[in-house]
C-alpha cells in the first residue's frame, strides 16, 4: 500500500507497558503492508522533570540549551520505542529530528518548519524498516543548533513529515477517540464526528478544543494532507480530517461541527476612553509592542453626554499581568479613566460550516443560553463559528444547553477518556 | 593564556547543586584567560536507570538504538551544565559527540575514534564561549549514526578533543584527589604522586586503578597530552600524567609509583595436560575463539615421571562461565584432566618506572608479602611492574604490607573521598 506516518503523544508512551502496546500497533500497521513512519513525544510527563530540572539550575535558561536539554525527551522515547519493536522482530530505526530533515527557523522554543528533507526516513522505509522520529524538534538552517518546535509541535512534525513524503494519511494517536461535539467531561453524552472539515477544525482548536493544535491543522490545510484522529488505547475508528468541503453531495456532514470552550482567557476592560480618533490605535499599539495576542475585541457606542467610550477585548490569562502594565504606562497620553480586569470569564463557541447556508443558528444558539439563565458579555462571530464570552462558572452550563438545542447527543455514550493528556 | 579541557563525571553532576558548583569552577578556569572545553558524563546513575528502561521494552535492544537512548544522558547534562555557566554571566553553548566532531567507526557500544574535526568548538571558543561537549558519544563516519564509546568513554573523549585541539591540558576531574600510592580506602596513609609517567599510569590502570581508563591513558601517551587528574570537590592540585621520563634529572622522581590491585578477576587452571607441542596452543586457541582477554598465564613444569602439566591463566571473572564452557568442549581434543575454577583470587602489582635501575625491589616485595603470611599463587613481571595473585581474603593485608616496605606512607592522612564513583 502507501506510507503512513503515525504520531503517538506523551500519555500512550508514558511507561514501558505503554510503548509495547504502541509498538504491537506498529508492527500491525506494518504488516498491513504500509511504509509506516512515527512520530513520538516524550514519555509522560518527562518534559516537564527536565524543565523543572533547568529551573534549578538556572532561573532564566539560556533558549539554545533549554532545546538541547528538552529534545533529550524525545530521544529517549524513540529510542525505546524502536527497542521494542526490534523485539517484535521487525525492524525499526529512530532518527531525530535533525537526522529526519526537518529544517526549522532558529527561533529557539518556538521554531517553525522551513522545509523537511526526509532522505534518511526513505532509505530506512526502502528496507523494510518502520522509522521513529523524535517529533517536537528540529535543526536550524542557518546555525545547525537543535531547536524545538513549541506547542503542539509533534503533530506538526507528523503532519509535516507525511506531507514530505507523500504519505496517504496521517494518525495523530492520543488518549481520545476522535473529536467530540463537546467536550465529554462537561457533555458525556457528546457525539464522535466521523469527518469534520479543516476550516472547522481550526475554529475548534482556535476556540479551545485540545485535540489538535492550531499550527498542526493550518499545515495540514496547506498541504491538503488528511488527519485521522484516534485512540491509541482502542482500535475504533476516529475522527478524518480532511477537505470535505470538496464533497458536494456529503448528506452525513451536519450542520454544526461542535461546542467548543475555553478557560484560558480574561477580559480587560479600558473604562472611559476620549472617543477620538486615533486614542484605540494607541491602546492596540502599546498591547502589539509588549507582544500581546488579543482575541475578541469590543467597542461601546460613546455615550453622548460624555463623548467617552469603553473598550474590553479579551486575551489570554498568562498574559494579563503584561497587558495590565502596558495600558498602565500609557493612561495620561490617552486619557482614559481606569482599568477593569476580569479573568473570572470562559468562551463558548458554536462551530459549522453548515451554519453559512442556515439562517437562525445565532438566533437559536442565545436563545438556549437565554434559557439556560447565561448572560452573554461579548460576542464575536466568523463565517463558521459563533463566540460568546460568559461567566466562568456558567461555561458548563452553556457548553450543555447549547449541545442539546442543536441535537448534537449521541444514542449512547461514546467517549472514553483512556488516560492522561500528551504533548 | 591556552586551551584547557576539563572532563567532569556522573558523580560531580549527580543533582542541580553538582551541576552549579562544577560551573562555578569553570568559570574560574575562563576567568584566569583560559579558553575551556568542558566535557561531561550523564548524571550520576542516569545512564544505569536508561539501561532499565531499555531491558522492560527488551531483553536484547538493537545496539543502533541503545546507544541512541545513553546519548540522552549525556544530552542532559550538557545542557543543564551550560545553562548555570550562562547563569553566571559567562556564555556557554553545549555540544552533542556528533556536533563536536567526534567520529567514529560503527562499533555500537563500545565505538573507537577515527577522528576529531572540532569545527564548532573552536568557532564557539572564537567568541568567548565556554564549549561544553558531551562525553562517552559520537557519530559513526560511514552511515552518521549515533554511537557511543564504551566504558571510560567520556574520559577518552577529553583527551581526544584536548590532542584535537591542541590544549595545554586535559583536565580530568572525579572525587578523588588524584592518583594514589594505593587505594585510600585499604590504606588510609596512601600519598597522592604529584607526578607520574604514562607507562605507570597505563600499568595502574592494567593493575585495577580505577581512577582512569587504560584507552584514555593510551591515547594520552600517543599525543603526548599531559593529564590532569584532580577532584572537583576541592581545589587541592591533583596528579600530573605526563611523560615524565624526559626529565632526567628529576629529583623528586619516585621509584615505585604505587601498590595497585584487583579483585575483578578469576583463575582456571587446566590439570594433566599432554606435554606435547601444540597442545598449549589449542587451549588458548579455543579461549581466543571464545573472545576471551587472558591476562597471566603460568605453565607448571611437567612432572618427569608422568609427562603432564598443568596451566593456570586469569581472566575476567565475568568471562568465567563461558571460558571453562569453551575448556570442556576441548577435554577430548587435548586430552587433559580436569579443569579447575577459583574466583577468590586477587591480584596485587607493585609499579614504578624507577625499579628497571633498582636491583632487589622483587625481593623486597616478596619479603614483605612473606612477613605477613599471604601466599603467593602465580607471578607475573614487565620491566616497570611486579604482579602476585594471592587469595582474596589477603588482598588488603598484602597492599598495606608492601606500601609500608617501599615507604610509601604520606605523613599524614592525604586521601579523601568526597562522592560516589562516575562513569
Amino acid at each position: 500500500m502507501g506510507i503512513v506516518v503515525q504520531k503517538y503523544g506523551g500519555s500512550s508512551v508514558a511507561d514501558a507497558e505503554g510503548i509495547k502496546r504502541v509498538a504491537q500497533r506498529i508492527v500491525e500497521a506494518r504488516k498491513d503492508g504500509n511504509d509506516v513512519v512515527v512520530v513520538v513525544s516524550a514519555m509522560g510527563d518527562s518534559t516537564d522533570e527536565l524543565i523543572d530540572l533547568a529551573e534549578r539550575v538556572s532561573p532564566l535558561p539560556a533558549p539554545r540549551e533549554l532545546d538541547m536539554l528538552l529534545t533529550a525527551g524525545e530521544r529517549i522515547s524513540m529510542a525505546l520505542l524502536a527497542m521494542a519493536i526490534g523485539n517484535l522482530g521487525q525492524e525499526a530505526r529512530s532518527f531525530t529530528g535533525s537526522q529526519a530533515g526537518v529544517i526549522t527557523d532558529g527561533s529557539h522554543g518556538k521554531a517553525k518548519i522551513i522545509d523537511v528533507t526526509p532522505g534518511r526516513i526513505e532509505q530506512a522505509l526502502g528496507t523494510g524498516a518502520v522509522a521513529i522520529v523524535a517529533g517536537f524538534q528540529g535543526v536550524s538552517q542557518d546555525t545547525k543548533d537543535i531547536t524545538t518546535l513549541g506547542r503542539g509541535g509533534s503533530d506538526t512534525t507528523a503532519v509535516a513529515l507525511a506531507a514530505a513524503l507523500k504519505a496517504d494519511v496521517c494518525e495523530i494517536y492520543s488518549d481520545v477517540d476522535g473529536v467530540f461535539t463537546a467536550d465529554p467531561r462537561i457533555v458525556p453524552t457528546a457525539r464522535k464526528q466521523s469527518r469534520i472539515s479543516y476550516e472547522e477544525m481550526l475554529e475548534m482548536a482556535a476556540c479551545g478544543a485540545k485535540i489538535l493544535h492550531l499550527r498542526c491543522v493550518e499545515y495540514a490545510r496547506r498541504y491538503d494532507m488528511p488527519i485521522h484522529v484516534r485512540s491509541s488505547f482502542s482500535h475504533h475508528s476516529g475522527t478524518w480530517i480532511a477537505d470535505h468541503e470538496a464533497e458536494a453531495e456529503d448528506m452525513e456532514k451536519a450542520i454544526i461541527a461542535g461546542v467548543a470552550h475555553d478557560r484560558s482567557e480574561a477580559k480587560i476592560t479600558v473604562v472611559g476612553v476620549p472617543d477620538r480618533v486615533g486614542e484605540a490605535a494607541r491602546i492596540f499599539e502599546a498591547l502589539s509592542d509588549a507582544q500581546i495576542n488579543l482575541d475578541m475585541i469590543v467597542q461601546n457606542v460613546s455615550a453622548a453626554a460624555t463623548n467617552l467610550t469603553d473598550i474590553s477585548f479579551t486575551l489570554p490569562r498568562s498574559d494579563g499581568q503584561t497587558a495590565m502594565s502596558a495600558l498602565s504606562r500609557i493612561q495620561e497620553v490617552v486619557g482614559y479613566d481606569s482599568l477593569l480586569y476580569d479573568d473570572q470569564i470562559g468562551k463558548v463557541s458554536l462551530i459549522g460550516a453548515g451554519m453559512r447556508s442556515h439562517p437562525g443558528v445565532t438566533a437559536k444558539f442565545f436563545a438556549a443560553l437565554a434559557a439556560a439563565g447565561v448572560n452573554i458579555e461579548m460576542i464575536s462571530t466568523s463565517e463558521i463559528r459563533i463566540s460568546v464570552i460568559v461567566d466562568e462558572p456558567q461555561v458548563d452550563d452553556a457548553v450543555s444547553a447549547t449541545h442539546r438545542a442543536f441535537d448534537l447527543e449521541a444514542a449512547e455514550v461514546e467517549a472514553v477518556v483512556y488516560g492522561g493528556t500528551g504533548r
